[in-house]
């Protein structure tokens, strides 16, 4: 069924430790912090979305190949475990990536597994968790991940993630932010790999309400709506030989040598 | 010492399989595919550079931590032994681009582990062995790599490779070719990751003598120099914390929650 | 109304020129060329848009103040007569994109007035009419443009438009082509300007008849969609001062130095 | 004679008039903003550039034909009269750059007639002049023109330029400000038009020393030598028809029509 003629399937990824472990954070996000992403999707995107959470310590994560296959577009934030994510299922989360699934990475998911593995880098940053004030700017407003929020959105209190943040140059820069501090940072980011759609966010923090901020909220469901797949099925690109003159009949790959000798590739 | 006053040391990769099981491929190469290439660049940087070779064969694949640290430009040439390259290396190799090393990825390159890792994609494409003829079009005339060959570039016969070419947009699309059987490939792109530069280059095949074509050697060694390290010292982006109004000074990271809690990261 | 909730306005404009002076063209385009690009553009968005036409020989070519206050996205085809279109109409169009409203540039419009002040370059190309076969390959297939149509989209005959094509890099390449000459050309580019979108798509021509095929009528409907405005009020980027802690209410600008010396600006 | 064998030839040209109009500004540059801007290019580039000034008082702004087609990159900085300079001055730079010339405008060049027609946009932006502290903070530390300086590059006081900005997307985004009331501006940009290379960089005001700043200076001497012509000889692209087979002898148009309805194109 085509996505646009039934609701999005969203699956709000949470790693779910701060809220178990901390007090202040329980107090903060009573349902969790991926109970408040969720909440700020569904309040914008009603109807058109079905939104689910999933969270590290259920069996596989929550993040099954049946429950992957099902998912349009999955948000993920991690921070203190992102070493407990298993490879098994960073793997089947890149791979659906690359079918088509969208990916809406929030905060310090910069740094999980599969966010690396997307972007080949370190995505490393500066930071300080200090009460900055972030400001976030539009410098893209033709951009549909920026509708209904202000420039600036002001965030009261935040930690600081400042450049360099060591990123490929992203396909769409869509948000710049600044702190109190005077550190600036690349906060709203599109990137495109395989046949998927990414958008990294940084604002948000589990010392912070900042999942409770109404802006925020939006541009988080406006980056969902964003990163729902462009292909009507499932796609992985696949290396195929093509014979000349025919244009759609792509050949499995036999090897770059006679059996023998066979290692690779084309 | 910085780059500008030595020469450059660049190490031209070659998996070095083909010439020594295929009879036809060691005629046409009969220094070996490296051995093409390292004279392509050697003819064209003269004394600026200075040009070695290593192979898959050698230990650790020529690839030590002593041999890459004094590397500033590395030229990547695998096809059917891609799955013998052994992780650690690879590893050792991203860090090294990572940090500042340049990074020319040849041809076939394109499914090895370091161009995969670094692109976060599959790296997949169409192919056909037919002799083809090849026509390379400049589309950047700005871009460095471009001088002093003619548009198009006309190589009567190549392996075809064409769209959907599974990469990420590159950062700056240099040439785009076009095979006598119709199909098109982005044969010429940049990237830059962390510190490095990093530039694909699709013509040059095993079965063609590719890499005796003068402008291909040219736009070969004007892409190493292209991909020259722009730091003067080797650095790994890395993590770090600064306190409000320090901003050159960053702390070790000391994880995210305290120590019997710890698992990750900012 | 914002556009969500209401039919997307679409306009397409046409030269109409070769249709009065060439019997051939009229045989092709018995409604004129913009009489099938608006067929094609109805026959894709249905009950979403509403699409009206405007020519080069109406009153200042159709395109009035008030017809362009409520156009949402602009078709522009042009070609014999790019020299007739009035400056002051050129103005207001670039002023209407800049705002936010949509364009869709077809073919030789490449060199229409309008996508040359918007580009700022010479959109010069090379070309050759004599019944080339063009193939237009996807490269960005996450894009909504690509929805719906093969890769390649195969077009008979066609004039040949090939590199270098003298545009800024596009925002995001979309479609690549290739003719049986052997030329290639950026056939599909997006580009963002002010709050306006502007997509350029290669394919279409005089000659030939492209705006009956299926799969290009599908990509303009597309791009059409595509480009509809992102604010739900047209605004332009226009210069003011702010306060300190003020980041809503800017100032009308008085000029760089006081009145007797002033030339400028900010 | 080709460019690397022999002195860049650099133009500064500067609007002169705050300097002649207001006594502060002629006390902070005695020789001139462009006399300082030109110092700050000699004392980075030595040998390796000769370096003369124009100002918009000379005959034809001092830039005439002869001077400009020995001109390999033009510096700007306008302000208070750009409304002054003569739209026939500003069609010859045009050309120039498309031809290959490098342009680096600053600060308040952006405004400028040369920068808003080579962008196609209003190039209009926030401002303050309040003594706001601007941190230039590196976004892309590969890229050679921010060799040689800080990570932020500390301003003490600067007049503020925040976003929206209204540019098209740059090529390459290198800096990004803030300043200490909160605003971000992306402070380092490159574009490619035509056949040119064009940096933006917004530091440097009449009615601060900023243009004494190491730093600044440093950046600035980078980008010229950063927007060098690629090409050897100069040229402009230029609309040529070319027979089949035949990839390198365009053919001058000679129209969409046959001569009694010329008025266009291919």
């Amino acid at each position: 069924m085509p996505a646009a003629t039934r609701p999005l399937n969203v699956l709000v990824w949470g790693e779910n430790r701060h809220e178990q472990l901390e007090e202040h954070v329980r107090a903060t996000y009573p349902d969790g912090m991926h109970g408040a992403i969720r909440a700020g999707i569904e309040e914008h995107l009603g109807e058109t979305a079905t939104v689910r959470t999933a969270t590290l310590d259920e069996p596989e994560h929550g993040l099954t190949e049946e429950v992957l296959a099902r998912t349009d577009v999955l948000t993920w934030w991690g921070h203190a475990a992102h070493g407990e994510v298993d490879d098994a299922v960073v793997e089947r989360v890149h791979r659906r990536v690359l079918e088509g699934m969208g990916l809406v990475v929030l905060h310090s998911g910069h740094w999980s597994k599969i966010f690396v593995k997307l972007m080949g880098t370190t995505c490393t940053l500066r930071w300080r968790s200090e009460h900055d004030r972030e400001l976030v700017w539009t410098v893209n407003p033709t951009h549909p991940i920026t509708r209904g929020v202000p420039s600036p959105i002001e965030i009261p209190e935040q930690e600081m993630y400042g450049e360099y943040f060591d990123i490929p140059a992203p396909d769409e820069l869509v948000f710049i932010s600044s702190f109190s501090g005077g550190e600036v940072f690349r906060s709203g980011c599109t990137f495109r790999r395989g046949n998927g759609k990414i958008f990294y966010f940084s604002p948000g923090d589990q010392d912070f309400p900042v999942y409770h901020h109404p802006h925020v909220r939006r541009v988080i469901a406006n980056g969902v709506e964003w990163a729902a797949p462009n292909l009507s099925e499932a796609a992985l690109p696949t290396l195929l030989r093509y014979e000349t003159g025919d244009f759609f009949t792509g050949h499995g790959y036999q090897g770059a040598l006679d059996a023998e000798h066979r290692g690779g590739q084309a």
